[in-house]
């Protein structure tokens, strides 16, 4: 089959490589472990030798933190609005050791909030491809270690927004006095219900101000050590649909399409039934879709066709 | 010099003994590094026979984490509203090893929230004995690692709530994306204000809606890497003072009094400036008073008076 792209989602712990043919469908697919933080010996050019290895000469391109300051190379962030015509004419192209012609895609910078995003812009290219009424008018969350919060309009990124979600639920865990000493979690639904009430509830003054209930509940008795870790996921990514509401970035009126599946996303799931807000998810596996759009998009897909 | 108290303020970190005369100065005074979490070989009868060494037999009031689940002996939360007189009843005696007579304040709890606390309330007894107009009618502000907001009514602690603004300073600097790899800190009271400001004008949402700002400002070259401590001190400390209004524990009408001094405290104060909030220092050194307090409306001290 004819290779007619390859393309790279690079970001900070995984490296994954798609081999497409002329149709954009994926033929190939690898994963390694070698995100920008976890690089192998030989560094960026031996992580991507492996990644393409045996592969067609063929147009690379690539997203995620493999542009960031601490990337291979810094490609500057595109300022919002932007749509993928914008991002495949701002992309940076570079001759990799090997002799491979790379092609970076820029991260997006929101210059109102002002905020950026790197990897995230190409999953909402191929989100925004596979259903057009939510690029022509929609609200995508991408929740995760850092939940992103994105507004379309028009097949445009008009805005979006990052809430720490995840890394401050890892810090509270593991590094705080709430999470300090605890016995291994179990999964306690009504616990995690609880802690989403709790944000709810916690009105303008939102669940920092109730974040310490953590402790008191387990002190108290009401609430076993064990689903601590619950109720705090449940009160961070209740407050996560809180601030969406209260800073406009959702409203009762919009639905809200989710990208991703899996345990997390049911979290996200459970948590906006507690609230007046329409969550459902929306198609995964689209990074790999976005990269091909962007490469279409620069005309990388029709040149370059080898055997 | 007549003992006829000797009181100890007992925390995580640190130990002081304070040995009072009869009309409740104090004689003398020792600090140790002997905090709960950090005790001598021998553990706590150790680090007492230390804190007390050479002084004369008198009653002994402690107050602070050695009534904790992890401490000497457990002792239970009273609910509030409490005053001083409800607190002098609730003591906890023990007889240590060396056959002193120990008494342990309990911490209290606000049922309602819920929220707990201990030490601060013998803290709290020191400012309204000191102020008595704050006793009547108040809002106490104890900044630190676990902030507490109080109210006062006719010298009655009527409820209280903590956030946990110095702890999760210290995860976001020392262990988050934000605070990663970065250069030592140097002071800016710009980015500071910076920082103050932006949770101010986050409004409902609140600054963890923003915390983000801190990398994005920094990749754009508007916030040097070695003012990211500041401007999330600013943020952190700002939000706090948003919540407090938000949630009612403060108000543009009520001065709100706080403890303590130091380049904590003159943070919340230049923080305060940025919002419609009269924030004031009021007396600091205010836990040997409250022991005294305490103790004095236990009857402690007039019963047991050594030379």
């Amino acid at each position: 089959m004819t290779t007619c792209l390859i393309g790279l989602d690079w970001g900070s712990t995984y490296l994954r490589a798609y081999r497409f043919d002329a149709r954009g469908q994926v033929l190939e697919k690898r994963a390694l472990p070698y995100g920008i933080r976890h690089l192998p010996e030989g560094g960026y050019p031996a992580a991507f030798a492996q990644a393409v290895e045996g592969w067609p000469d063929a147009p690379v391109l690539a997203c995620g933190m493999v542009g960031s300051r601490n990337g291979w190379r810094e490609v500057p962030y595109l300022d919002t609005p932007t749509g993928v015509d914008r991002l495949a004419r701002a992309l940076t192209p570079m001759t990799t050791p090997d002799g491979r012609r790379l092609h970076l895609v820029p991260g997006l910078r929101d210059p109102v909030r002002p905020d950026v995003m790197r990897g995230e812009e190409t999953q909402i290219v191929g989100v925004m491809a596979q259903t057009p009424d939510i690029a022509r008018h929609g609200c995508l969350l991408l929740p995760g270690t850092h939940s992103k919060w994105v507004t379309l309009r028009e097949g445009v990124v008009t805005g979006f927004a990052t809430v720490m979600t995840g890394e401050l639920f890892g810090l509270l865990t593991q590094h705080s006095l709430l999470g300090a000493q605890l016995p291994p979690a179990v999964d306690d639904t009504g616990a995690f219900r609880r802690g989403v009430d709790t944000a709810r509830d916690s009105g303008a003054a939102g669940a920092l101000s109730r974040v310490f209930s953590a402790r008191t509940l387990m002190l108290d008795g009401s609430l076993p050590p064990t689903s601590v870790p619950d109720y705090l996921s449940g009160l961070l990514i209740g407050d996560e649909l809180r601030m969406a509401i209260a800073a406009g970035w959702a409203d009762a009126h919009t639905q809200v399409h989710m990208v991703g599946e899996g345990p997390l996303c049911d979290r996200y799931l459970r948590a906006a039934e507690r609230f007046a807000l329409t969550l459902r998810a929306a198609p995964d596996a689209t990074t790999s879709h976005g990269l091909w759009c962007i490469a279409e998009a620069a005309g990388l897909t029709s040149t370059h066709a080898t055997a």
